[in-house]
């Protein structure tokens, strides 16, 4: 995604000075090439010559940012969170909108991130997820977490639906929260499956008109 | 699953005599070993010799019976499409319950079949479909079309549902069924990634609920 801007490293330790500017700039170089790789083709399937081809930089310069190719891992997991959260917020927090307007922004918003590299590029937490038995075994409760964090946006968003009738008082907006993740991921995977924005419209269309009122 | 078990192979041409049992038996423990390891780990991350290893049979018996690890592959999907189809048809051709019963019939059986192996397995189609930009391009078109049957079964069941009034008449059963599998494939995706029933549970309780009239 082309607004995938990693932060800057902080000092690994104190009284240790920040990342001249060129270190800074191999750091988000690998972390982007990372995160158009392993979206598209996976975590097992990519290698750190791929990612430092692709970074255009050296092997040295990996092992300067990174331990590993499982710290590597960990360090994306983090920063594609952090943008993700924003991008979330950014239709969520709308206040020119209502919540489910809001929610079908995100949905938009979305769509309009996978179609400008074909969908050919998932979710990362989806993708990491799926493969998941072959990744390092911490990656497990991490992406649970992310996914957790995601949800909980939404049910906010939610909640406030219900403030304003836009769905009916009975519903959990926890229990929906969590079953717009689980079926948006499996969206996002047919997506990329099908190289068409389809299996999006349809489910958040499908969704939104189940749960409104 | 236990329970998948390849149909034998059919000779390749006429008047080819079919094969020895030993050499059926080397088949289907290739095919068995190959879907535990793939629906754990993923396509790429299962090397061929892992396969042959876990089936027991000598490298040159898989070369007998299948001419690249793409080739095996492709007659994997197909075998496990037959299997899961009539998994399936099992819950939902059963006359001694209503049409939305049946679905949620057949997501108890799943959910059986995933709690089998701890939920570290998932399900073929939806790996394959993850890791579709490092596999064979050929693939592609086959994972469709075998979701498109799965959900045009569910369709049938949903049109029977609204037959009967468990759904409304203003719903479109084709919609709904697209809507099921994309959702359900990320529940499976995400009781792999949480160990855990929980997400299956709560997308078909969701989703039935949501549905029913």
């Amino acid at each position: 995604m082309h607004d995938f801007n990693p932060s800057p490293a902080k000092p690994r330790t104190r009284g240790r000075p920040r990342l001249a500017p060129d270190a800074q700039a191999s750091r988000q170089a690998l972390l982007r090439a990372g995160l158009a790789q392993l979206t598209e083709f996976g975590y097992v399937a990519v290698r750190l010559d791929d990612i430092v081809e692709a970074a255009g930089v050296t092997k040295g310069a990996f092992y300067y940012h990174f331990r590993s190719k499982a710290d590597y891992g960990a360090v994306l997991i983090a920063e594609y969170d952090a943008f993700f959260r924003a991008r979330i917020a950014q239709s969520l927090e709308r206040t020119d909108m209502t919540p489910l307007e809001r929610l079908y922004d995100f949905t938009k918003l979305a769509e309009a991130g996978m179609a400008r590299f074909g969908f050919r590029r998932g979710c990362l937490i989806g993708n990491l997820g799926q493969e998941m038995g072959a990744l390092p075994e911490d990656y497990r409760a991490t992406l649970i977490a992310v996914l957790a964090g995601w949800q909980e946006m939404t049910a906010a968003c939610l909640r406030a639906a219900q403030a304003v009738c836009e769905i009916d008082a009975n519903q959990d907006p926890n229990a929906l929260a969590a079953l717009f993740w689980t079926g948006w991921e499996g969206a996002v995977l047919r997506a990329k499956l099908e190289r068409d924005p389809a299996p999006l419209r349809q489910f958040s269309a499908g969704f939104l008109r189940l749960i409104s009122k």
